[in-house]
């Protein structure tokens, strides 16, 4: 028998609903207790959901999850429990200094050891940029807590932590560590996933002990949280990998610090790029449908790639049935755009409606006299307000199937196309719904099933059909040349004259930037949707409205 | 003739518009010493516009904004300029240790003495609360800068620093400090001035030394920067306070810490609160209309008091020529408010149509076969597709009226009444509504000019009047009561159980609590508008949408 079988136990809890979170985490704890684990490890903030953001600032929310702490630490005096050590994430009132503002809180691990509290440690890094605003909430903690279980010792720090040097993380050789309990609320990016194996296992070969990396899983509004948490020995070895995109519970049997073992099968690898941000994008949805109250949602299917790829998604995430599909055709609508909307309804077999739209913007184009842009946008309108009265009528989420390029330049109607709870493919550029509309189909080829997308909408140019003959590249450069641009813009942050120096054409890049800047209002009043990128639109990105910088 | 001419430079910068800042800096310069002045001091951020927000990421704006500093400083070799001191703040790129992110800016403070720069002061204190997000995008600086001229000490630091204990501005005494610059971007909020006299005053005591307090003036984006500069001797003595919510130059002598003389009139003390809010909504919506490339804003008049009250700011801050007014009556809408929209409208001369939406309204009923809630909402965003189209054919910036009241609790139609990109009531609660619409007509009527808001828009029972007989107080609570629990809830951070200590209903602190929490999905997506309380919605107050907390 080893010395110690550890439970990593990746939960998916919910913002706010701390006696639900509560009930998950004893869940977890007896599934491990019967699969004789002796020490059950969470991820950050397991029991209050992450991020808080400014419930931090309620004194009434910490003292609710310190009572659900004590609840817990109850639970665990039980017999039943006698020989378990815990360790959970949560935030936790502080009488420490508050010099830098209103911040109240600290994020905390707590460690729970036969029913007593053994220990807390406060998180001591706190991600103040990207979406992260714990330096706002937040007061760091500054000391390192380890414990000792059958002769190995455990070592607590939370996620930050690891990514930052100096700080209690310094002090693990230090306190002769044996393993590292890493608590973590990780969300998902492309490519991040490697970016942690890399940190965890330099951090094994620094301190020269074994690390457990427990991360949460689950949509929060703009975040995906992955999983994906790893085991990793003193020899820098990956032990273990948890489900990604999925709660999980692993054993891990741990012996010495270089002598760790899986309990049951295992996978150490993970499936490809294009199945990781799809899988993103599905949960993201889904929990944010779910945790929000809804069941089913409504969106505008024009017959186009956008709103393929996303009711695909919907289906993935919440079931067909659950999907409401409306084609809403103007007079400047193909043939071809209303067959590729129902075509796309059934193959996935989506709830489907028709609701044209000539009799309704006809009374507004001869009242207001409109015509141009604003008759153009005034198509977009009508829609709009044709899915939010469905939406209205029936309870359903409204999804919105703007592409980040699309929210980047403004190609867009505010209020119009843009309406809508959620965004799945917010921070998805256009070439990358592509790529993924592609991927899905191939999946689907694999697996014997019905390819969801028609290969038509993948084809096609693509077009908004607000005016006549009109397709995207009448306003836009080709997509894959706008992509870059924007790419090196807005996630890498370049300058216009860096861009150019890259080979593309000067007036391009001014017309791109521009383009982008101008749209700021718009974005600010759009949909949140899930963050798959280094910099999302929406806190990831904040930028003043009012801002004459060119460049 | 005294030591040192002192010009105070409250100037208005444009974020991002780095050359017509400095244009602006220069010609402050320039009528400074033609009034003699030997020193100028500007506010903070001068010379790029404040805050900069993650535009202070983007290495260009750096490089851009140092440029600037450097033409500034060999404008200032000029023989013109030959006894002159400028102390102006920018942001500068830094090679400091960015060990909290990707922070590579600090935000500073230049002091160019005979055209050489004389040393550079970064500030300490970052403010990472309410609308503040420094910590994210800045380093700290932690050294103070003092500087000597004809016998007297100068030390500069910068707004925050003096809120907080500790730093650099301990030093003063120690640095034997005559006069602290204190460069500011400190924004407008209710009752904020007297502390910042307060604060002011204790540092003057504290380390023996005057202060020259320089803020900025003017509207970005949601925040409104009043001005309102002071200057206050070694004895605590207020001796000068420049304009509020406009431009200004003031020259003080310096003969020692204890002796300093306002040049010309002054007036120590300042209007009411009233038309303190009044002038910063008005300057508020100014900039952001100049600022943005906009000449006009349209908005909807319903006859009720929130569009009489946008109207009126608007007619203030941009002139009634340039306010275009609709009336967008329906079946349900009253004769009485009919008139008073356009007395309204008549009573200051606003450019008005109206717009009847019966023709437009009715087939989406029909089609879609709505009525109930639905119905209503249609009605709502049938008037938003009206102001967009109007707003679209004529480049007219659209106001949303809603005030904050029903902002909190959702009591608008998202993609209705809540289209536009400028909120100017955004968080001004609706009792405060009424009396600063009280308090504008007396401000008329004290000035002989027409009242410009209908008496019976003041008197009237609220109502949306989108069903038959609809008064607001058929759904809410009267709105005295319904702001007490607002402001207790929102502003003040309260519980559910504390509100209800102060003696409100159980079941209406609930069902208001549930109300603001469940609308914040619609507030995420609404316009910006002029803060001017302690929690206005926005970036001021960042709560999770999907979150289960309640209490």
């Amino acid at each position: 028998m080893s010395k110690v079988r550890l439970a990593l136990a990746q939960t998916n809890p919910t913002v706010g609903a701390i006696q639900a979170n509560l009930r998950q985490i004893i869940t977890n704890i007896d599934e491990a207790i019967e699969q004789g684990a002796t020490l059950v490890v969470f991820g950050e903030m397991a029991l209050t959901g992450y991020p808080i953001e400014d419930l931090a600032t309620r004194e009434s929310f910490l003292i609710e999850a310190e009572s659900a702490v004590k609840e817990l630490t109850q639970i665990l005096q039980n017999p039943t429990y006698k020989d378990l050590t815990v360790v959970v994430g949560h935030p936790a009132l502080t009488k420490a200094n508050k010099e830098h503002g209103w911040a109240i809180a600290q994020n905390c691990a707590t460690v729970i050891h036969k029913g007593q509290v053994l220990g807390r440690y406060a998180k001591h890094h706190l991600p103040n940029y990207s979406v992260f605003d714990e330096y706002r909430v937040f007061v760091p903690g500054d000391e390192l807590l380890t414990f000792e279980l059958d002769g190995l010792r455990f070592s607590t720090v939370i996620c930050e932590d690891i990514w930052q040097s100096g700080g209690p993380v310094a002090e693990l050789s230090k306190n002769q560590t044996d393993v590292t309990l890493i608590l973590n609320g990780s969300p998902f990016e492309i490519d991040k996933d490697d970016r942690r194996l890399e940190l965890v296992s330099e951090l094994t070969k620094k301190h020269s002990c074994a690390a457990v990396y427990v991360n949460l899983v689950g949509g929060q509004d703009d975040l995906v949280f992955d999983g994906d948490s790893i085991v990793i020995d003193s020899k820098s070895r990956l032990v273990a990998r948890a489900k990604q995109f999925k709660s999980d519970l692993v054993l891990i049997d741990i012996d010495s610090k270089d002598d760790l073992t899986v309990v049951g099968e295992h996978h150490l690898t993970k499936p490809n790029d294009n199945w990781q941000i799809w899988n993103a994008l599905v949960l993201g949805l889904r929990d944010y449908v779910h945790k929000n109250g809804f069941t089913s949602v409504v969106l505008g299917l024009s017959g186009g790639i956008d709103s393929a790829v996303c009711a695909t998604i919907a289906a993935d995430a919440i079931g067909a049935e659950n999907v409401f599909g409306v084609s809403m055709p103007s007079r400047y609508s193909s043939d071809g755009s209303k067959d590729d909307a129902q075509d796309l309804a059934q193959r996935r077999g989506l709830n489907y409606q028709i609701q044209a739209i000539e009799n309704l913007v006809k009374p507004f184009e001869t009242q207001l006299e409109l015509d141009g842009l604003a008759a153009e946008n005034l198509q977009a309108r009508v829609r709009g307000v044709i899915l939010m009265s469905l939406s209205n009528k029936q309870g359903m989420l409204t999804l919105t199937t703007g592409n980040k390029t699309e929210l980047a330049v403004g190609y867009s109607t505010i209020y119009g196309d843009t309406v809508g709870g959620y965004a799945p493919l917010k921070d998805v550029e256009k070439t990358l719904v592509w790529q993924l509309a592609k991927w899905r189909n191939g999946y689907a080829k694999s697996r014997n099933e019905i390819e969801p997308i028609p290969a038509n909408s993948i084809e096609k140019p693509p077009s908004a059909e607000l005016r006549p003959d009109q397709v995207d590249q009448d306003s836009l450069p080709p997509y894959d040349v706008l992509d870059a641009i924007l790419n090196a813009y807005v996630n890498n942050r370049k300058s216009a004259k860096e861009i150019v120096s890259y080979g593309f054409d000067e007036q391009l890049v001014t017309k791109v930037l521009t383009l982008v800047d101008r749209a700021e209002w718009k974005r600010r009043q759009g949909a949140i949707g899930p963050k798959i990128t280094g910099v999302a639109f929406g806190r990831d990105r904040r930028l003043p409205i009012t801002n004459q910088f060119k460049g």
